[in-house]
């Protein structure tokens, strides 16, 4: 007999994730039911991971289990909600209890790791595809949005930037320079969302937005958002050594502008509060760097390192670049 | 220039459904802000639709939309939630304008019906498939489960059954029969969830569960989640002209039984309510019929027109059935 489509459930999606109190019925009825706290508002948000898109079939599915999460919980994070819940959309072309297994097991850890309960699912038949809801907490009225930055804020990203898109230069063998490639495949396979940061942003931030699709084009979110646009020092982005070496090499410039699969967080920041974020750094050990300003004109200006002023390349667009 | 997915999102996405006070941030952040009121719980629910296993690539995209959204509220009905928030995640080959403006406009439509607000998505590029989150509220512990039902307990449907599914032969070719099937097509296509029935239904029926798999399998899912069997009257399983026409020239008996897609509820009834049902049923003008008991035995046992017993046939399954 083959396995059925509840089985399939049943049997790997039960019990992913963390325990949590405020869940009064998890996976296995028509939905499941949970409790938001008083004085808390609900972050939801919503991602689809398509195999030839934004993963190869041969990727390893622990890490894909992994990294289906990971979106999710770095959009929770550019909101600073504290993650909580998640529902999985599996559509496979047949149920290989191999890949299930390895694929539940990234999931779970990931989730356990910030206390994600997997409360509902559906399992269907068809080309590889995987969409995970994230919904997470927050204190009523406070979340991050993109929409509000102003003109003298301060622009900062997180982490460094490029190096999933080096790494998947790497990959696809258009890359095999000599910088040191090692670590880079983590960033791509394994990335791990700012939701520590994200939490810590709140009430700091003026508007925050994950880095999924390069950070010009998500920069450029923010800006459209708040009705402003943004002045970037290109010779200030936070680069791994391998991207300083990619960058030194090929003089493709604007990898960590257009690179995509990031997951770091780009924010605004009132300049006032610059020593509250420098406290902020020390004490989560995240690297936060100053890139460019808030401006009033739209738009986003790229100052190269002989002061010339130019537009960030495209960032990844589904029914654009890969038409 | 090519449609950029943000544009997608935004042209065809934003404004979508019914306005809701309690969407503090919906559509174009990296998620939405929502509102659960103080002593409501959150349901939630999600349902994915693939090209070639739950429609046809030439089904018209505005009963797409429709059908998209009527799923997953037909959860939400089973779990007796009042409807507010969905997410949609829309994975297509290409973005073709007319198909997205129809399929919005089906998804729109449903969604005012019933007073749900589309607050956020994703759209990627892929084989073609739709994610549903659909998210209702309900008074803190009056949830429908399925796990409530007692040896005793009356078992009912609402409306008629196997109608979906005769559509389906017929649009395959593989029934041509005498009875009138022009009415079917509509809920094949257009199913509406029995919201207002599920949302009656809180505190009066034991357990409840939509019916998309067939009749059997569900309220299989029924009897196991309560840890009890049922037995089913085959001569009262309530059906359409056009189902009898068909079990008649057929004598393909199982359809009512094996048939999905009916979007009716299955659910159970301590027998000393049955007055305020039919009350119910007069209020609401639907038909609850009652079509078997709940018995302590497991299983679900079928009782023809001669007296033999049987079991139902087995119900829709992805990795079964469809191999």
């Amino acid at each position: 007999m083959s396995l059925s489509e509840l089985s399939v459930i049943a049997r790997y999606f039960t019990g992913i994730g963390a325990g949590r109190d405020d869940v009064r019925l998890g996976v296995g009825d028509d939905g499941a039911i949970l409790r938001v706290p008083p004085g808390r508002e609900l972050a939801v948000t919503v991602d689809t991971l398509v195999e030839g898109v934004h993963f190869l079939a041969d990727v390893d599915p622990e890490t894909l289990g992994h990294k289906s999460l990971a979106v999710s919980l770095s959009d929770l994070a550019a909101m600073g909600a504290d993650p909580a819940w998640a529902t999985l959309a599996l559509t496979l072309p047949s149920p290989d209890e191999v890949w299930l297994q390895a694929f539940a097991q990234g999931f779970d850890g990931l989730a356990r790791a910030h206390g994600v309960n997997l409360v509902g699912g559906d399992t269907t038949r068809g080309p590889l595809s995987i969409t995970v809801q994230a919904q997470g907490l927050l204190p009523a009225g406070q979340g991050l949005r993109r929409s509000g930055a102003s003109p003298g804020d301060l622009i900062y990203a997180t982490g460094t930037l490029g190096d999933a898109a080096l790494a998947l230069l790497a990959q696809q063998g258009l890359y095999v320079g000599s910088g040191r490639l090692d670590g880079l495949v983590s960033r791509l396979e394994r990335p791990m969302p700012r939701v520590a940061e994200g939490l810590a942003l709140r009430g700091l931030a003026t508007a925050a937005i994950d880095i999924s699709d390069g950070l010009g084009a998500d920069l450029g979110h923010i800006c459209e958002a708040s009705g402003a646009g943004a002045w970037i020092d290109m010779t200030r982005l936070p680069c791994s050594e391998a991207v300083r070496a990619y960058i030194a090499e090929t003089g493709d410039w604007a990898l960590p502008l257009s690179g995509g699969d990031d997951y770091e967080l780009c924010f605004t920041l009132a300049p006032e509060r610059q020593g509250e974020l420098e406290a902020l750094a020390q004490r989560l050990g995240t690297p936060f760097t100053w890139i460019g300003l808030v401006e009033a004109q739209p738009g986003v200006r790229c100052q190269s390192e002989d002061g010339s002023l130019g537009s960030p390349p495209a960032g990844y667009d589904h029914f654009g670049r890969h038409d």
